[in-house]
């Protein structure tokens, strides 16, 4: 038993004890109407830190110094900027990064390597570097600052999205918190995915690390298709340990209640993002059962959910449900036809590869709501997984056909 | 030398000696304004055919039997419609293909499996085989048809798709004609591509098969990211020797000028499908040069094309080129920041990894024409590579949310 993971109402990254954060309008971002974009959080105790980024050979130099200090172990802070990617502007940008990291350590009182640096927005720009030094020094730092801290991340976002839950380790009470920023759309590629997440409880360095990697897998990840990452994508924890439990590691009874805890953040905030797509007007979510392993299951469950021709069908309450299969066909992952059923919605479509009668009014209907489900059972193994996406949609377009000009 | 290829004016699958085509409205297209939806091509004399097929796992039975039959080796005909895919549809699919073959082959005087069947449209309905009956005995076949053989493939194609080439083998002249249909966004799995293409060159099988293959990588399948087809993808080549040339194999003097002639109609077709994207208002050609080998540059090219983020931007005429970036990082090609140039129609943007100063109206006004060329030099092998795509465009959503519905 694991225990129970329970959501705090209004929660955010300053939730658990010991973090502060705040945010300023530094001038970074002009396409945005909710006007901050630069962010502070810290933790007032040491942290134990970890860290998983984009996999691309394009990578942010904001990217490489957090890579950095994380790996340096004396992380506890993290400084945030919208508007600017600092990507693809050759060597300027690894010092300009170095240089947030000091300048917000100078302002913190703590040593430039206890500092995480990430960025988003326009690559090929320098960051103003004299706007961020004001920027920081006007930034206010407090417990109720998480709010503040998720708006000034925000590009094409809609919303802030962040969340905070509790859950008990040795007895004590310890909560989670936890902030994202991305446009959401089904591969992180389509706009920096840069998620925070703070805890209280005290959490050994390598367990959080095996573990940040373990739940990115089922959620974050789950939103993209191999490969597919921004030029800074960043996802850091933070463990303070003013929970004071005994640090949890792997052989921990409250290793279990631990990993729940950030599962319920990751996928909450994940389905955030998929739900705040680009233009989005529905959360799509595709489950596969009994695929033949966990690999497949993702693998198919990904294509599904990011294939262009199952998002526009989605938009337009289309039970098009061929498309399904077609992506199903492509994913890579083993596949019969004549073993899989198809639900969408819970009304059963297909039925060991043969179509069954559905009342297409009903599940036109169905699909008008705000979330779709394809539920697929491929019946060949005990391998599942599920992904969020989101449908495309005119708007999309239409955003991203103008972004710099 | 290779000799030379030449356009023939108005060229069609039916230019070479000896191939007749026709088709004719037999009721399966209800969504298309060309009425015409069920096609014949013959052959006079006996020919060596060869295929490349969908490689999905989902896959159409009217592939299943095309593959039996070429594979047989005495494919002289095809026969094809659109409407229906005749996919997901269970163990029916495969009897209903076999009797298409089986009545065109009575039409003809030829064996059943002397007839390659293709069929494009909804997955997941069988198709009517009475009215399939009925239309095949209304098809008038003429030495003229095959420009209404082109018609009738057309699903969401705005424009039937066909050429034709002649060249010299052996002192004589051979022709070579292709005809293609496919909502040709980037993806084939965006909806079949399916693509004919007839010769009277006479062509020794196994090296129209090992030619066609090679040939296919280099233009059909430089419109689509790895993996991606569709159920239904069909690319068949009818050689029937009425040239009277020597037959031509891989150690043939003609060899090269052969294997140019179907490079210069496979990438004229794939071209002509990737202009006519759905929604599609202009062409996207991304040159990668310089790259670790041909494999990787492959991955850059294809990945650049298919990056809605790219296709948007183009949409937009913005001149977005950190996107180029962001996909060329996430291909999983070798690439190194520091060294890479990138060019937008000829205008220098980035050079070793930094921005150029560059006027961005000029580039604006650049992009407003029918055609956007991206160059990216990574300058680390000699692999290079060309691939086609279109813009992503609000008409796209609109065609693709509303299909079936």
């Amino acid at each position: 038993m694991a225990g129970q993971v329970t959501l705090v109402d209004g929660g955010t990254v300053t939730t658990p004890r010991g973090f502060q954060a705040g945010a300023t309008y530094a001038g970074l971002k002009t396409f945005a109407e909710d006007k901050l974009d630069l962010g502070l959080i810290v933790s007032e105790a040491p942290c134990s830190a970890a860290g998983v980024y984009t996999q691309s050979s394009i990578k942010s130099p904001s990217v490489t110094v957090t890579q950095e200090h994380v790996k340096g172990g004396a992380v506890r802070a993290v400084v945030v900027n919208a508007g600017i990617a600092n990507c693809s502007v050759g060597h300027q940008g690894y010092l300009d990064a170095q240089e947030m990291t000091a300048l917000a350590g100078q302002k913190l009182g703590v040593e430039a390597a206890a500092v995480a640096v990430c960025s988003t927005g326009v690559i090929g720009v320098e960051l103003p570097m004299s706007l961020i030094r004001t920027g920081l020094e006007k930034i206010e730092l407090t417990g109720g600052g998480g709010h503040d801290l998720a708006r000034a991340m925000m590009t094409t976002d809609t919303r802030p999205k962040e969340v905070a839950v509790s859950f008990t380790v040795d007895g004590r009470q310890a909560q989670m918190g936890g902030v994202t920023k991305g446009s959401g759309m089904i591969h992180p590629n389509m706009a920096t995915m840069l998620s925070f997440l703070t805890t209280d409880a005290a959490v050994d360095k390598d367990f959080l690390d095996t573990t940040l990697r373990e739940v990115a897998d089922s959620s974050f990840n789950m939103m993209t298709v191999d490969g597919d990452t921004s030029t800074n994508d960043t996802l850091l924890v933070l463990a303070n340990g003013l929970a004071e439990n005994p640090p949890i590691n792997a052989n921990s009874p409250d290793a279990p209640i631990f990993k729940q805890a950030l599962m319920d953040v990751c996928v909450h905030l994940a389905k955030e993002m998929a739900r705040d797509g680009e233009g989005a007007t529905r959360l799509i979510t595709v489950e596969v059962l009994s695929a033949t392993n966990v690999t497949d299951a993702r693998k198919a469950a990904r294509t599904v959910a990011s294939s262009n021709l199952v998002k526009s069908a989605v938009h337009g309450s289309d039970p098009n449900w061929g498309r399904v299969m077609m992506a199903l066909g492509r994913s890579g992952a083993a596949a019969e036809e004549a073993k899989v059923d198809l639900f969408v919605n819970g009304v059963c479509i297909m039925e060991e590869g043969r179509p069954v009668p559905f009342h297409r009014d009903a599940v036109v209907a169905l699909m008008r709501g705000p979330e779709v489900t394809f539920r697929l059972n491929l019946h060949l193994g005990d391998g599942e997984a599920t992904a969020w996406g989101c449908d495309l949609t005119e708007e999309y377009v239409i955003i991203n056909s103008a972004y710099t000009t």
